[in-house]
């Protein structure tokens, strides 16, 4: 251990008044390198032993100087978390099971979001790079844009990916079946009686709004429907987005009976679109959404979800980066289902 | 500085393939010392150096490590975010607004939910402490229990308190004028011919709620209404705190006319359990709720609300824990303003 630096945080341990592991030793009547192995849960320490020093540092409210431990572990027991939006209720619901599985393991979440802007993806993982987390959680912005995958290439932390798909990179991720969900809602709708369904979703370089517009054609041709182009909003997560699309789709000089919004902004949008044309959902519009937050739960009509296992997605995204600190090099794949959950905004027509 | 843990430094990054700093030296013809000062923004290098070593910075890609930066100057430039709940929005949409403000000031947010529980935000002030943070933004789960604030009198590091007011500790403080909002929602209801008015909120020991519980009482009385305390439902922020009280109020024999609810959680369980009642808001009773989020805005009728500017309370939080980094040691407390935005969930009786 570089002595300098031991004597500094000794100076700087009595500045504040925090105990040192110099006095644990001394109370516990032990060297400062047994106290060290207790702490470090070493086999090598008697239950007497381990029992005094534990009393001490209890006694003392010692608290271990992780910081520099970490240095000198070469782990600082960190995770980034990069997101486009903690706000979006999906990424705060997914933090919350995450960091409640990563501080169980002692780990902490460094947050980051990027607003949906792929260059501040890139600082992000720079910047958390140079904080030298052990590992990325990460919802990136732009799946395709390369400035991005040579950021992620040079990483040497641990990464799991929440539902992204990167062209040419193999990386664990959290994944959600989109079609299965799609499928089941397109089903439910039609043999409701609708035919002139619409999408709304976010852009095409993202795995979520890929795979739902490719799972909306594949199950409108699978009945035999046409699929207007002008039925799919694609482009932007955004609430703005979703409100503008929303208002065209009812500008329209024959609007869809039925609609489909994949993404929980989107959602917000949509309703403020729909309520502004004075369209009544449940009567004059089946409307399905993505993902079963309590605005879909508690609207009226309650909304019909195409729904997925949020903190089971969160939990998994931790355990798996827990799994790859802990040694294992294989990249993990999980898909989790998704499945329709009846409401009363889907109606017959 | 230790030469022990410079050269592990230099045998780690030569592993990992990053470029160190000698590489950057080298290529821009100058000292390591030199190329430091520049990235430290030192003003003794002279223009043409310092091009030259920036030139170098970008074509090997050099990222400074932060990690072993921050231990040598005894910052970390981080910051301990302790919420009961990341994925409660008014603490979701806090966060999003300080995250940016520490981004572009160079601070990364260290997440940790307490889900509530005193003792688990002790545990994260200590983690996070051992972590050394340089400062912390705390919304905690009780003012009064002596094992937090002593576990904060041990701090060295800033704080700033969320909506908290904490016996005895002189904190810097982003609060929220509850009195004002509330006594504009009793006036309104009262205006409205309502006189049966309960109230659902937190607990007594956190601000919110006994400010939200005094302001009302104290409406009541200014109108010489009565305050039957069983109109009265506070012990807890949670949904299900919020279900059951809506429950209870609608099975007395005399159930109110109007209702406030303070919480967002709180909302949505009080939400459920009026629709499992088969109360219609804006009909059968007039609702009042606090924070004007998006399922006040969308729910059908549009929701009442008491409302303050979320995004301002992160931005002041963060911008007063950065001033107090910056050096000024006097405590900051800002109290926000609330105020009513009448919507169609209020009627005249």
């Amino acid at each position: 251990m570089g002595g300098k630096i031991d004597s500094k945080r000794q100076a700087r341990t009595v500045e504040t008044g925090r105990p040192t592991i110099r006095q644990v030793a001394d109370r516990a009547s032990v060297g400062t390198s047994t106290v060290s192995r207790v702490l470090n849960d070493s086999p090598d320490v008697s239950p007497a032993v381990r029992a005094r020093v534990l009393d001490a540092v209890a006694e003392l409210a010692y608290q271990p100087d992780l910081l520099a431990s970490s240095l000198r572990k070469g782990s600082t027991r960190t995770v980034g978390f990069v997101v486009s939006d903690i706000a979006n209720p999906l990424f705060a619901d997914i933090a919350r099971v995450a960091e409640e599985t990563f501080q169980r393991a002692g780990y902490g979440i460094l947050l980051w979001n990027s607003h949906g802007d792929s260059e501040r993806d890139e600082a992000g993982i720079a910047v958390l790079a140079s904080r030298r987390v052990d590992g990325f959680i990460l919802s990136l912005s732009d799946e395709a844009r390369a400035e991005t995958l040579s950021a992620l290439s040079s990483l040497s932390a641990a990464l799991v990916l929440l539902d992204r798909d990167l062209p040419g990179v193999t990386a664990s991720a959290v994944l959600s079946d989109h079609e299965r969900g799609m499928k089941a809602g397109i089903d439910h709708l039609v043999e409701l009686g609708h035919e002139r369904i619409a999408l709304i979703t976010g852009p095409l370089n993202l795995r979520p709004s890929r795979l739902r517009v490719e799972a909306f054609r594949k199950a409108l041709d699978a009945h035999d429907l046409t699929v207007p182009d002008d039925l799919i909003g694609m482009g932007s997560f955004t609430a703005g987005f979703g409100e503008h699309c929303a208002h065209r789709l009812f500008g329209l000089e024959d609007p869809p009976t039925a609609l489909i919004v994949g993404g929980n902004r989107l959602l917000e949008g949509a309703l403020r679109g729909l309520q502004n044309r004075g369209i009544k959902i449940g009567r004059d519009l089946a409307l399905i959404c993505c993902d079963d937050l309590a605005l879909a739960q508690l609207y009226s009509p309650p909304i019909t979800v195409i729904a997925r296992d949020i903190a089971q997605m969160g939990r998994r995204a931790a355990e798996i980066l827990l799994e790859m600190l802990g040694g294992n090099t294989r990249p993990i794949v999980e898909t989790l289902p998704t499945e329709l959950v009846v409401r009363e905004s889907t109606f017959s027509l």
